[in-house]
Order: C-alpha cells, then structure tokens, then sequence
C-alpha cells in the first residue's frame, strides 16, 4: 500500500489526483493500469481483494491448471496404448490443489512484481465511484482525471443459495477431494471445462443445458464434435433441457428438471454464465448509463460520463481475461493521448480446455450465413484422421474454416486435443483478413497438428492436399 | 498397379505418355502428383518402396509416435507433481512400435487411397532416368513431358559400416528395447529428438556434436536453452567435440572422440544429417547439373534439362517433408501452367520435437545481423515464466522475435514443452512481413502459450504486458 507517499505534490488535503483511477484489479483493471503506468500517467489501482482478479484467482488459471491434471489422469489412464505400462493410483485431491496454488501464487507474485515496478498505487479496499473524478476507499477519496471501472463479474445462480452441496466454480476450485457426482448446470465454457476435468478425474457427471447444443456459442458443428466426444467418454448431458430446482438430501442433491426426470448428485455446480459486479458501487448514483446491470461504453471504453471509462465483464459483450487485457490497454492508450484501433468482439479469440479443447475465432457459419447471406459463404473441414500429429495424439476433430466466397476468411474453428493452441494462426488469418489462397501458399511443418489449419486452407483454395472430404 | 490400364490412347506400343512422371513416391513426389492429377495432368508415379517414403516410414512420423510415447513416459513419471498418483512401471517397447507401426499404417492406408482416387498410375519398381523425358522401371519406359525427379534422401554414415550396435535412424526406430546406453553421433534435429525420446524411456544418452553448440542451425539463445534443458534433463552432450573411430565391443560399442576420451554405449545412432539418394539413377547420363549429389534448380525446381523437374530433399537447402510438399505442389502447378511462388526456403517453418520442443521461421538474430546490420536488428524474448500456461507445464523457455528496427519481424523462434505448434502464428507473421505493431494489436486468448507471441510482439512494440524483461 504506496497511496500515502503517492500522493506527491499533486493536492495537498486528503485527495490524491490521479491520471487515472481503476476501480477493480483484475485483467481489465490491471492491465489498463500497467500500460497508464508506462505512458507516464499517474495511476491508483483500487482492489479489495488481490490483483489478478477472477481469471487469475478463482477463474482461468486455476482452472486450466485443474484441467491439466485431469489430462495427466487420463494419459496416465491411457499410457498402455502408446506402450508404457503404467498405473493410475489415485488423484490426490489436497495435491491437486497444491499445484493449483502454486501455479497461481507463482503467477500473482510476479504480477505485484509487475504493478509495484511501475510506480502503480495500489490501494486494497473496496472502491465505490462517488463522482466522476472520485472513487471511494474506506473513507478517503482518490480523485483521477480518468476513472476506469473494470468491477468484473460474480457466477450467476439462478436464485439458488449457495452453500453446502451446491456451489459455483469458485468452490468448485476449492473442493479436496473430486466428488463421486456432479450435475453441472449449463453447458457453456465452464460447465464443459469442469464437465471434462471432473470426468477424467473420475467423477459421473451430467450437463443439463437449455439451449440445444453444448458450447452453444460455438458453430454448431463444433457443438456435435464436442457431444460425439462427451459420449465417447461417457459423460452425460442433457441438451434443450430446462433445470426446475435442487433439492438438498442427505447425500447431496436431487436435481428436477423441465421434462420431469431428477437426477441425483453429490454436488450441482451451477454454471450459467456471469454477471456484472456492478451493484452498489455508485454507478447508478454518478449517472452512469447502464443495461442489465452492464456499463454501457461506445467503442473506445467511454461511458456517457466523461472521464469515466469501463472495461472488461461489465461491459457487454464476449467476458473473457484477455479482451479485458485489450480493453485495458486501450482505454489507457486513448487517456494518454494515443489512438488505439478498438477492441473487436468478433476478432477476440475463444478457447475452450474441455478435452477435447476447441478454439475459434470469428464468425460461425451460421452467423457468416445471417450477415452475408448463406449463398456467399462457403466452408472447408478438414479432418484431423488425416493429419499424423493428431493420430499420434489419438485425438479426433476438425478445422472448419468459414469464408466469403472469392473473400476473405470469416471464421475460425477447431476441436481436438491440444487444438486450442492454434487459436494463433487462427486469429491471424481471421484479423488479417487473409483469404484461402493466402494461407494456401504457406508451408506448414510437418508433422504439426498446425498443418490442419494449412490443409483446410488448401481444400477452400480448391487444392487440396491430404483432404479425403 | 494400374499403369497397364492407364496408357489410355495416349500410346499404342510399350510406351505410355504422361504429363508428369515423378521419379519417388515420398513428400515431394507424391504432393507433386496429387497436385498435378487434381490439375488435370496424366501422372505416373514411381516408387521402389511404399508412397510415403522416409517421412511417413522411416522418418517424421514414426520418430514422433516415439516421441510422444517418450512424452507419456515423462507424464507418468511426472504425475504426482501435478496431484496424480501413478506408477510407471515399465516401458514396453514391442507394444510402443506396434502404436508406431499403426500410425504409419493408418496415414499409410490415407494416402493410398487418396493416390488411387486421383487416377494416378502408381508404378511399383525402382525408376532409373533414361532420357529427359524418360524413366524405365523393370525394363519398361515410363514417357512424361515433364520428369520431376523426387529420390529423396538417405542417412549420411561418415563412412561407418550400419550393423549391430552402430545404427542410424532407421535402425533406431525399430529397436524392440530401449538401449540402456546410447552414443548420439550429431547434435542435430534428429540426433536432439532420439536423445530426448531414449532418456525419458530410461536410456543413458551422451550427443557429440562437432560444431559449438545443440541444433546448431537454430538460433543461439534456442541452442544455449536447449542446452540447459538436456543438462537438467541429465543428457550428457559434448559440443565442440570431433568424432573419430568406433569399435564394436562384447557390449556394444567404444566411440573415441578427438579430445581422446572413449565413451562406451549399448549403440551408436549416427545422426549427422542426410545425404540425397541420386546415385546410380541415371540422373548424371542424362546431363542434369548436379553438385555433390544434390540435383541444382531454379528458383522454379527446372533443372537445366528442359522437362526435367526436381523437388524435396535432393534439391539443396532445409530437408523437410513440408518443404517437400510445397515444392511439389509448386512444379505441378507450373507444369500445368499456373505461375506459383517460388518456395521460399527462409519461410519453411522448422519444428524440432524433442523436449522441450523448438519452433522457428526466418532469421535467426546472427543471420539477420549479417544480411542487414547489427544495428539495423531488434530483438524481443519473452520468457515463458511470465506464461501461465507454460507453468501450468511445468516448462522453461522463451519466445523470441528478431526484427528489423522500424520493420517487419524476420524471425519467429520458440522453445519450451509444445511450442511447436506455435509455429503456425510465427510463419504467419514471418511470411506476411508483419511488424511489431501488427501483431500487438492483435488480442491472444487467455490462458494460452501462445500468449507468449503476443508478449514479445507487444515488448518489441514498446508496450510490453506481463513482460518482466
């Protein structure tokens, strides 16, 4: 805590006047904070917690390091096919979470490293916006010339209380051992991620989803692979089905559903999207425009307040770590002086560590279809039983690239193991506006399970290479 | 064997004319046909052996299969570091080459078929040049307008005799048993990927590597890495280091190098790169200009014969299957009168996959210094310790940039467990002469290692992130 020796000739009572002033210090908050700090604009970063924020401490990181050592379960599980006698013992729970900790502990110390070596204010407490050059903090008032809110988001609960054997992934992330059965309620990014990690782990666990298809913001044919998957590895979902209620038992919980079947479980983790943490901060109260408890920003981060900014979850639009690091950066940029592009929700990349991970960025094929008519859009898969990488890997899926005909590439699409981490070529193309015959003319190393991104270019290019389709 | 039935009109007597008549059935050769039957050409396809050729039988695919059973190995061993209790017990190595073998034979089976649905006439037999637009196999004469020679490559042996323990990659991989002690002759891609694949199968490796350093054709910071890497890893390597004699022993062999000292091993692997496979194919007779072995080209793969065409590892320059593929790809199309790009060997992406794995493209920073001035030269690394991803690994390494100052990035080069697939995003960006800026604008998805392109785009950009550095 510097906020006492920050203040550094700039007012001389209790306020400090700032640059900038970031209430929440999380992706958005902290990186918007970072790149102030280095355009040589004065910040405080206001957190009550710990920066990093949801993604770093109770979202993201812990839980891809959770899903890594379900991967290692089922490679452990799986060893014998690929020649390695090998034994599954057990999952040790407690040093799961270990590991866990240790990942995020490792990551939040380098990232006060970061905030401290900046000359960044950091001031713990919680910040509440009472004008609009003034946040709050436990009675002392830190005036900035710019506000940034960056509040982040909570796990939704349909109502429900949580306690006991109900739970979001916050204390999904904390449980110490891997409970016998879930019922996880929605079947979007979280509820696939722990879905997957809890299945190879050894958990029985159904996914109950409303809308008509897992990851439903996925093209649709992403969504089958996924289902086709989940099948193989016997995790059962139950897909256009409307949850009713939860009961507690003795043994943990009954769950009722629209169609009249309950289902029984030690936990249900609820996991139907996140909110905006916005209530009770003196948005409202400033005059901040909002909708549905969302800060509502025009392009470049500004609200209709001047001076108040807003970045990450609580902006509408896709809540992901890595556009609040984008908005962050630019809403400082554009405070600073400079003219960043704005951030794009269509060219914000998704990945998805569900076993198998899907990656996309862009538009689906449905979506092409609505905005540019489905008779100027075509498509190429490729399969990945053609490429030897992912042979090796003993994975199955696609790359399913999305175009306007004689045009650019709209959409990016891939599932399979380990595919998330083509998501970079992906989005290249995608952002670039590269079209077939652009990426057509690249070589791609062999073998790589990149090359599929090479091959589902070559077969839109009308050449393909080792395509059966 | 369908070139009796292909003569189709096109000759009455002995002689069947083809448009292309490619001389090898592996990357180059069989790319080269496949493109040149999907543009219509009447192809013949000759092969001694299997369609494939070293890539698919004897090289890339089944050393990866290895590899990744040697990844599993350490995933086991590793597991309790990650909370998952497990015991290796034991490395089967007849079931791991049945895992390989039916790698090999399942892409083995695609591209068969994909060969046969293209019409092309696939001539088993060895093929000799006979006149510039002549190849006899078996006594009979296969006529192309156009002969694209694609041999392909050998194990270079330093003169050694192959027998017993003294051995070479194709040796190497059907061994039925892990050596408990190896002597890797060559530093290089392979050498590095059997070290690595044979010490986490529980072998004792030592690499002699004549010139300074590891994968002496990558950058110097990814060889220092890689260094440190096996030294942590407990492969012994001896850099800087000539060899001068083996001698068979009860045991095995007695390898002496030229500072006098005598390793002692179960097998020497002699690993110090491939020779092209044109001897005695009739090539000189026919008045090809070759130099030491290798068959010189044009840009465009013409040879100084007129119709006379050459692709993949006999043509001199990186021997990769990739490279292969393209250049295949690019004579056929020309053959058939498109005008392709000249495959560019700077933009052949490499991927070396040992552990950690290496992925490069373009310059390394000592090359771009020397072809535009040290001065004119930045460069950016961003340490995968700052990745979250990378941790959640448990990996070292780093990406690093190398840029023209105020230009486009020259040079992509990755190291660290699974980097190798990041070469698709590092090809992209070298290939299209993207700047720094370019690329830090882009957004990378959380928690990805591929965040680690975009943290060294952005500090070479001067508005680094999570970069320490």
């Amino acid at each position: 805590m510097t906020q006492a020796g920050a203040i550094d000739g700039a007012g001389t009572g209790q306020d400090a006047v700032y640059d900038m002033v970031v209430l929440g210090g999380g992706s958005g908050g902290y990186a918007a904070a970072l790149r102030g700090a280095q355009l040589g604009l004065r910040v405080a970063l206001v957190e009550a917690d710990k920066v990093g924020g949801t993604c770093l401490h109770r979202g993201c990181v812990p839980t891809k390091a959770i899903l890594h050592a379900a991967e290692t379960a089922d490679a452990v599980r799986e060893a014998s096919a690929v020649g390695i006698r090998a034994a599954l013992e057990g999952i040790d729970m407690p040093a799961v979470q270990e590991y866990k900790n240790s990942i995020v502990a490792r990551m939040y110390k380098g990232l006060q490293g970061l905030v401290s070596s900046r000359g960044i204010d950091l001031v713990g407490g919680w910040g509440r916006l009472v004008a609009p050059d003034a946040v709050e903090v436990a009675g002392r008032h830190y005036r900035g010339r710019n506000v940034v809110l960056a509040s982040g988001s909570y796990s939704k609960t349909m109502g429900q209380e949580i306690s006991g054997p109900v739970i979001t992934s916050e204390q999904a992330l904390e449980l110490d051992h891997v409970p016998a059965s879930a019922v996880i309620l929605g079947g979007g990014v979280i509820g696939v991620e722990f879905a997957s990690a809890w299945a190879s782990l050894g958990s029985q666990v159904t996914i109950i989803e409303a809308l008509p298809h897992l990851v439903p913001n996925e093209d649709e044919a992403i969504s089958k692979q996924l289902e086709r998957a989940f099948r193989k590895r016997r995790i059962n979902f139950r897909i256009g089905t409307r949850f009713e209620s939860v009961e507690r038992t003795h043994s943990g919980v009954q769950v009722r559903t629209a169609d009249g079947a309950v289902t029984e479980a030690e936990v249900l983790l609820i996991a139907v999207g996140r909110g905006p943490a916005t209530a009770n901060l003196g948005f409202e109260e400033v005059g901040v425009a909002m909708d549905r408890g969302f800060v509502l920003t025009d392009p470049h981060g500004r609200t209709n307040v001047p001076g108040v900014w807003a970045v990450g979850d609580i902006v509408p639009g896709v809540q992901l770590a890595h556009r609040g690091f984008a908005q962050g950066i630019a809403v400082a940029e554009r405070i600073a002086g400079l003219d960043p592009e704005p951030v794009d929700d269509v060219k914000v990349p998704k990945v998805t560590f569900c076993e198998p991970q899907i990656a996309s960025v862009g538009l689906s094929e449905a979506r092409a279809a609505e905005l540019h008519g489905a008779e100027n859009i075509v498509t190429s898969q490729f399969n990945v039983a053609g490429n030897a990488k992912s042979q090796i890997l003993g994975t199955q899926g696609f790359v399913k690239l999305v175009s306007l005909k004689d045009g650019p590439i709209l959409g990016f699409h891939a599932i399979g193991a380990r595919m998330g981490e083509q998501v970079g070529e992906g989005q290249l193309i995608v952002s670039w506006e590269a079209d077939a015959n652009d990426v057509a003319a690249l070589v791609h190393a062999h073998p790589t399970q990149n090359e599929t991104i090479g091959e589902a270019a070559m077969a839109l290019a009308g050449k393909p290479l080792h395509n059966h389709g």
